[in-house]
């Protein structure tokens, strides 16, 4: 059996803690703390999309987008160009084509040229979309209160993250 | 001219904080927080890891690729089993497979079975493998140093998150 085989179970260590302790060992001090939290948000940004996507999944949508149908469904037409969907949002115009064009397929949106300037293309909200749309945020919205954290720490950790974003050049409130 | 083009500039507002107001606006007071919390991790994850990102793009690696060479750079022998990897890394079996084969194509990773398990597969980092290793670990390191957190707000940071981890089964310290 190789040594490795015989170290204790991962499953009863803590992973992140153990990775800050190879660091430390190495003499990356100044770098083991931010290694940590750069790690713990990777690992929660994983946890809480896995239970997004879960509850989205027997509305056949993924978090990404939820989030434009979302968007769509608080306009008072439910359409946007979609530049503006991408800047909202912050994902990619890329991303936000390849989501539009599934939902599209889907039957829940419908692009179109926008009629003042057909050089910008809306996303519109379909009635099955608009349909799906409000149970699927119910969903979601379970998710939402159940993150495990109390709204006292909800709003640390916003404060907390708020300055990491800001460094990119989000604006921030 | 569509009315959503006449709306304020998103890159003058905090779009989180907008969606926020939002669901508030549609009743949804006990989502909000969690809301806003979850697209700040997500928003915050994506900052970070494009950074880690473009630190290791000279060297030809991901973050997931940096990863497991570095715990394999941690190991006595420079080899562990595919799935004690995964375990460590908290990363599907899949995923590291995918990432093993494409660093066993650029020649920094050897995958072998082990001798004493033939049912075992072994990964070890190659004399290319750790020479990369080194210089790539200095790049993200700079990222670790430079997160806009100090230290103090880093452990509050993770003390907030780690009950998150520890509702998905994960052990934390």
């Amino acid at each position: 059996m190789s040594k490795e085989m015989t170290t204790t179970s991962n499953s009863t260590r803590d992973p992140i803690a153990e990775a800050r302790r190879q660091w430390v060992a190495h003499g990356w001090d100044d770098a083991a703390p931010g290694m940590a939290a750069v790690t713990t948000i990777t690992r929660v940004q994983q946890i809480v999309t896995a239970r997004v996507e879960e509850a989205l999944s027997p509305f056949g949508l993924s978090f990404a987008r939820f989030e434009i149908m979302r968007l769509l469904g608080f306009t008072r037409t439910g359409r946007l160009p979609m530049g503006k969907i991408s800047d909202r949002l912050q994902i990619h115009p890329a991303s936000v084509t390849s989501a539009v064009k599934r939902l599209e397929r889907e039957g829940l949106i419908r692009r179109q040229p926008d009629a003042a300037d057909n050089r910008v293309v809306l996303a519109s909200l379909l009635p099955e979309g608009q349909r799906v749309l409000e149970p699927a945020t119910a969903a979601v919205n379970e998710v939402f209160e159940s993150t495990g954290l109390v709204d006292e720490e909800i709003e640390q950790l916003i404060e907390l993250l708020n300055p990491i974003r800001a460094l990119a050049g989000d604006h921030t409130e």
